[in-house]
């Protein structure tokens, strides 16, 4: 290990930090789950030579590889322990170049969403994929991750949304994926192979981005309340039967509802009510909240619509209140379903099913306009507890069984691995195996994490 | 060989053909390449089971394994050969599940894209791949292509609209890839690998497809003449840079042009006139097609504007005309190249280089909305000549070198296996030789195809 040590200064000098506070940092992301022990050391690559160099010494060595961005991570795919190098991009923050013509951006994986966002706002250019971390969280996180947000049944996910990537492979070598054009079907997709690989099979070192155009006109909001979260939810599927297209549909159930009410001091919700926050966007975002608001009255809501933004803001508050309300109450596991849309009724009862006989607390919030659920849990002290592990295992199950998956967004990282067969199912968990190997034939790239079972 | 033919009709009985009227059948696509000698036989699957029977076998005595569809692809990809067993799943063509509040149906691979489009138009639904021969071609050899179309910028290509896929491995196991929501990050997204795979990796038996709903409003149409092709190709970038996001632009080159009009019996075309025809959709194609039409006179173009359907396609006529026109001329090789948008005039004058260099006419049409470029060679007789070849060879790497690529959406089947590590790198294109390995580790799929050198 000393060994790796002085190779590592040797190539990369100051750039290696093995300060006490940098080593436990990068223990851990978002999740709550901590890596046991301390890593190596934490590389700070500020060059693609210098990811190069570490995994060089890596290979070499036969060291372990935790590559890291800004560990906001909620699945604990980053985190870095003893006898592993922590290799932080985070210092990679360079726009390389914005072409508004071509509609892409090449970019360093350390950047954040967000102030990416600010820079391409200049030009009338966004990149759509918007994880409620945005603000946090960099680019090459939302890669690794698969990550996608509130925005994406109308704007997708990071998979649509990367043209290509750099990658330095396990070995040092860099290579080039994917293409700069809107079309390209040259040899196997290994650009969308990355997106979600969790640093399984190489360090995304440069990332071309599919951006669009800010979108013109008005952005409302309509806020429905509805009896119970089965009404929210027949809400929902009804706005989106009626082949309306909002830009974000946000579900709180009762559980939720009312904690945001505690926390911001708001007069009690009524028992079980529960909430759907809806923005329209676009050229017809007015015509479209009324009708949202129309369909929503009509399936049993108590509707409040406005065409102004900040008004909007302000209805919309209630819905970004909710982290904070629950952690105001105990420690939370963000948890992290998906299911098809018309299942999402289902899997609510399973919720409560799963609440009543684990006697947890799950509030969850969905994006209902794409079926993803957060599924909240809540507890005291540090570790999760066995029940609320007991109680997200039956969750897990219930949302393979209504033809959903573990994650919609988060990714597998520690705290899903032993799940991932279920999902997968033997076959296809060791064909996936496979290929990460002729990634990383060592198996020194995030060992530990996604496949181990 | 004899052998193999016997487990087969003891396996699949009557749905082994040994016809030579089948078997020659099978040696072919559109490209204008066959396969040297007559397949072993082709196997008409009628199921998955069907499917795994043939592969088993394959597998069992290491006979290599060539899927077929409808047999249009333009790359050689499906053409079989001596010693090999053709795998046709055009029989396999049922519908199996439409699920309009999930916006999704689950396929079988042999049905054609139009077929589906036609059932899905009854739940006001549609699937947004339209490839030329959508007509003519199926969903699974979409898939397998990674096919694209005329719609893509504005709708998204193969990749754009998967959500899974159900696979036979090369040793006969069946494996269910991807999700049914809209949102899923479990695992590597072996789903993405597939699309645009080529026969390599496994047989595409089911696909679970991402559909949209049909666009509501008109369909105007803009049709644009310009003194020459790089006028032309300014205008359309124009119209991109002024934020229009048109469904379909398309560009025909002078060549072309005047092969239309000959064809058609039409007035010939000022010399060099090259011609841009736009179509809009949507609830605001009206005013989006006069703001095309604007730009596209403001580029210096004569500009005929219609928002009639009808009238609409009897301007589109002169660009469906296309290929008939050419082949009136004589046979024509199909290319396909792409670029990134910026870069199409620079690609028009490589063309006009190359023309002139090898003495060839290469009449040209391109998707300008997104870069994707047709150059069409014009030879006679059955064999490629090599000074085509050579040409082709210039256009490939004029395209790469232009931050492109050697196919936009037809694939690299047998006819530009020779450039595809010109465009990956070496080590990426060994990289992916290892992937499908995992997949077919004695190499019985599809061999020769791809990754050949």
């Amino acid at each position: 290990m000393s060994d790796v040590l002085s190779l590592l200064r040797e190539a990369l000098g100051p750039r290696v930090d093995t300060s006490p506070e940098s080593l436990d940092a990068a223990r851990a992301d978002r999740s709550g789950h901590v890596a046991e022990g301390r890593p190596i050391a934490v590389v700070y690559a500020e060059s693609v030579e210098d990811v190069q160099a570490t995994l060089r010494i890596a290979s070499a060595t036969a060291t372990p590889v935790v590559t890291q961005g800004a560990r906001t991570g909620l699945a604990g795919a980053a985190n870095a322990g003893a006898g592993e190098i922590a290799l932080s991009v985070r210092r990679m923050t360079r726009i390389l170049e914005v072409r508004p013509d071509d509609l892409l951006a090449v970019v360093e994986p350390g950047l954040l969403n967000a102030e990416l966002n600010a820079q391409l706002a200049a030009y009338g250019l966004w990149w759509a994929p918007d994880p409620a971390s945005r603000d946090i969280a960099t680019v090459g996180g939302n890669i690794a991750t698969g990550a996608g947000g509130l925005l994406c049944a109308k704007y997708g996910v990071v998979r649509d949304a990367v043209l290509g990537l750099d990658v330095v492979l396990a070995d040092g070598r860099l290579v080039r994926l994917g293409h700069r054009s809107v079309k390209g079907v040259t040899g196997l997709d290994l650009t969308a192979l990355m997106i979600g690989s969790e640093g399984t099979l190489g360090v995304v070192v440069g990332a071309t981005l599919k951006l669009r155009r800010l979108v013109p006109g008005d952005v409302c909001t309509v806020a429905a309340t509805f009896p119970s979260v089965r009404a929210a939810a027949a809400g929902s599927a009804a706005v989106t039967a009626a082949g309306l297209q909002p830009a974000i549909m946000e579900l709180l159930d009762a559980a939720s509802l009312d904690a945001i009410h505690r926390h911001l001091g708001l007069l009690a919700p009524l028992a079980g009510a529960s909430q759907l926050t809806v923005q329209t966007d676009g050229p017809a975002a007015r015509e479209e909240a009324d009708a949202v608001a129309a369909v929503l009255t009509g399936a049993g809501g108590t509707v409040a619509v406005t065409h102004d933004r900040a008004e909007g803001e302000r209805l919309f508050a209630v819905r970004r209140a909710l982290l904070p309300s629950l952690q105001a109450t105990g420690t939370v596991l963000v948890e992290d379903v998906s299911v098809p849309r018309s299942r999402m009724p289902e899997m609510f009862d399973e919720i409560v099913r799963i609440e009543r006989e684990y006697g947890v607390a799950i509030p969850t919030v969905a994006h209902a306009g794409d079926g993803n659920l957060h599924p909240n849990f809540i507890y005291t002290g540090d570790a999760v507890p066995e029940v609320v592990w007991a109680a997200a295992d039956d969750l897990f199950r219930a949302a393979i069984r209504l033809g959903g998956t573990l994650t919609g967004e988060h990714g597998i990282g520690v705290l899903k691995a032993r799940w991932l067969a279920d999902e997968l199912g033997d076959d296809q968990w060791e064909l996936q195996r496979r290929i990460t190997r002729v990634f990383d034939p060592q198996g020194i790239l995030n060992p530990g994490k996604v496949f181990t079972r």
